[in-house]
């Protein structure tokens, strides 16, 4: 019996400038084909709780549970809902995106009487309207896109939080994108509960979700009248693996994956997050400024752009498809297209973690001044 | 700011002889860290066309939706539940293990009316008294454990399956520890749905947990009242992303873990499925005659006994937690800890995947010869 040909020994470098994954450093792909540890090994258990405290670090929060969950990012989303919704919950959903509508199909799912306000994808959340909406009804769980995916706006985060303080409502936040890119204040926003991959700014291979809990969040997990509705991801029991002195076995924890975790943290803190987060603003003006050279144009207003995440629009009378296929083909560079009613009307150029730097967006614009 | 040493540099290759995770071969450390693709690009989508096709073939099935689910082994037990039960709906769990109780406490989370038939741990399930229980009631999902990781029993799969024939019913089967040490033959078995697991027979770090569903089984996902209850693992949204002409974005795919699944698949297939599962029970009996010759009795009758994993009663007047621990940092050997009433009573040593070649049964013998 022969065997196929092996497909892995032809993949071809790419760079990787979509809506993630980025390009993983080096030092993370070693970190992935370490030896592999049984998964209640000490050696490994120790490695855990350096992951849990620069998780911590990066998140700027001191919620002991900061761990990762052993699914990609939407199982992270999952996660945090599914630990806090009973059957009717009231929840609250600000919609300007892809994110926001899963956020809705997820908290439907589970039970919960589901609320949204939306907006123009394109736009940020509008705080005068949540406001508004907030003084009318009380809501057990408030929900918003940090880092909207889908078109590139960054919503206020942090002034929902303020409308929030005080109030027993836990502030539910997806940093998918966001963590690794641009500040993320967990404690200083009164995020009570959080949820990120590993794909976008940190340069991890996908498969993991860190998420994090404020007290708030655990005591409503504690308190709930039913069990989680899901085995796999219910925290009270994750717990007891990721905490205390006798670790539980729960599920065989993704070990290589955590290693490649553990790594990109650690490169992370070398460099320092305010490094970090400058770089993504440096190759994130140097994106803009070689695409309006070229006459293009970004869907969103410059106060509320992402830095990681830009969308701009397609000019005219250009095969959206067939360019996107060439730079794959021809150059072995990955943009992303739009998604539902921005689906034909923006490129998606992801300037992510080992993939913000300056000769990346120099080769991307480049390619595009030759092929377009 | 100086960072804190690197402490994947001081990870000990270590002999993983404990239920699963078993030993990762260098080739799978290798495709681990090849270069991360996007997970909608055409290359990767033949890689995944290519994982399907092997996964077939080590299940002996020809179901189309055969296909690695994004998390670990218990995330295929949570996939398998999720999407068959609906509120109320009957269901027959055979337990005589940890495995059989989780999914009880899986499929009893999402609603589902269970029953069970209890085993004492460490025989197997008896033929004649499902075939009784199956005259007075009939049920939607009648699920089993094939290989219990728990006890080192292997349960007779395939004649429950022939109890089952020409009924409704949906054969759900556990095949975690299974796959790739023992015959696994899906369809002449006339199971339904059926979950696993890498990071055993297969060698794989953990982290995927394949799956497979009969069309009886996919017709009863497609006939659902309701939704099924969790986005992450809904097979009507992933079937999207795994099969057809235009793959439609699901969640990201953990990309580098589909590449090690990628890789081990191969490597099972050029080593002939027949001569893995011969070189696992040649292990086996190497094993248990070492063991035997020390003294040491298997907790499990010949007859029932799995190749892959070997309960072995613990020594009269004997510290088990410290030879586990003496073995593990002294001679860097994993060997497993029994669960519930086995505790303290039985070790649980695993010959899976790569970890089940003569040199590595010898050196454990020979250590416990050593130590004991």
């Amino acid at each position: 019996m022969t065997s196929p040909k092996n497909m892995l020994n032809n993949i071809q470098e790419t760079l990787l400038m979509g809506p993630g994954p980025s390009c993983v450093a080096p030092t993370v792909y070693d970190a992935l084909s370490k030896n592999t540890l049984g998964h209640l090994d000490p050696y490994f258990i120790k490695i855990m709780d350096q992951i849990k405290v620069e998780l911590q670090k990066l998140l700027q929060t001191e919620n002991p549970l900061t761990i990762p969950i052993s699914g990609t990012g939407s199982a992270g989303m999952e996660c945090c809902f599914v630990n806090l919704i009973e059957k009717n919950d009231p929840v609250l959903i600000l919609i300007n995106g892809v994110f926001g509508k899963r956020m809705q199909d997820v908290a439907a799912r589970l039970g919960a009487r589901v609320d949204t306000i939306e907006f123009e994808w394109g736009t940020p959340v509008d705080l005068n309207k949540v406001s508004e909406h907030l003084t009318d009804k009380h809501y057990k769980i408030v929900a918003v896109v940090h880092a909207e995916t889908s078109t590139g706006v960054r919503n206020p985060v942090s002034e929902i939080g303020e409308l929030l303080k005080g109030s027993n409502t836990i502030y539910l936040v997806d940093a998918v994108t966001s963590l690794g890119g641009i500040p993320v204040k967990m404690d200083e926003w009164n995020i009570d509960a959080l949820y990120s991959g590993t794909q976008k700014c940190l340069s991890c291979p996908p498969g993991l979700a860190p998420v994090s809990f404020s007290g708030k969040a655990v005591a409503a997990i504690k308190n709930r009248k039913s069990k989680v509705p899901n085995w796999y991801l219910d925290l009270t029991m994750i717990i007891n693996y990721w905490e205390g002195q006798t670790r539980a076995y729960h599920h065989t924890a993704p070990i290589n994956m955590l290693y490649a975790l553990y790594q990109a943290l650690n490169d992370v803190h070398s460099e320092g997050l305010s490094a970090v987060f400058d770089r993504h603003l440096k190759c994130h003006k140097q994106l803009v400024a070689g695409l309006e050279n070229l006459g293009m144009q970004m869907l969103v207003e410059p106060e509320y752009r992402l830095p990681m995440l830009n969308s701009v629009l397609i000019p005219e009378n250009t095969d959206e498809a067939q360019v996107r296929k060439k730079l794959l083909t021809e150059y072995r560079i990955e943009i992303g297209a739009g998604l539902g009613p921005l689906a034909g009307k923006i490129w998606r150029i992801g300037v992510m973690g080992h993939t913000a730097r300056e000769g990346n967006i120099e080769k991307l614009v480049n390619t595009f001044s030759e092929i377009l």
